[in-house]
């Protein structure tokens, strides 16, 4: 069991997302930008996840593919604004199949005696997108992901 | 008289700004996004300001700096996310000052019979930057720049 957290208070706009990975911060940073080792993780377990793009620097680019075993394909894609490596990086989010709903999304790693803690902050343009991805299942997959990315991180050590 | 709304309520972490301009849409676009016109208007009227970079294109990077009486420069930048001419620009801000805390900005414009329906929405990454940036005085800062848009659209149509 993770220490993952998902905050979602009523009313508001944003979702937190705090977790600890049993892995240091550079590795967990790398982990989550780097196009090779993010494949591995992001998006659902029965997925397989294409990276289209991914151009870790300020106004960078990204898009990835989520493949699924019907064939259905589902894309998402932003774009980066600050990236302070291995320490934040905040970037856009779009679902493509909702186009001009758009979060901003704010990652940071703290280095904890080697272990890393996680925050995410996402803010949506409104409370109903906000609660639209909640009721999108998101805490399942976030989950599903985080626990593929710190097995990941921990293969990279 | 303008009939500028600046809502801002008590716990969100959004400031959203309504606001007619007696021009058409297509005009107030190009007022709000080409250099030579936005440098006239953005900012405070005792201020000037110098469009560092603008590249208006998903991705692009923008920079202006404020120059005041005094001689005291203020640096602002962000990424554009979306850009649907001439409905939608979707770009996030960050005062240089405070480096870390980014807004995003939706804008969308609205054509209504000749004249144009503004609609910005800025989502913060806490209810207490949105705060801060209410209490530096951003409304008087947004009546005068609006209303010198206004008046810069008037001379482009």
């Amino acid at each position: 069991m993770s220490d993952l957290e998902v905050i979602v208070e009523p009313g508001r706009q944003d979702i937190v997302v705090r977790r600890t990975f049993d892995a240091p911060r550079d590795v967990v940073f790398r982990a989550m930008t780097e196009p090779e080792h993010l494949a591995r993780w992001w998006g659902l377990a029965e997925t397989e996840t294409v990276v289209d793009r991914l151009e870790l620097r300020p106004g960078g680019t990204w898009r990835f593919v989520e493949k699924g075993p019907d064939g259905r394909e589902d894309a998402f894609r932003g774009v980066f604004h600050d990236v302070v490596a291995p320490e934040r990086f905040v970037q856009t989010f779009e679902y493509e199949g909702m186009p001009g709903h758009v979060a901003m999304e704010t990652h940071a790693l703290e280095e904890d005696g080697g272990r890393t803690r996680y925050t995410s902050v996402s803010v949506f343009q409104s409370v109903e997108d906000r609660d639209g991805m909640v009721r999108s299942g998101m805490e399942t997959g976030l989950r599903q992901s985080l626990d593929a990315l710190e097995e990941l991180a921990g293969s990279l050590t």
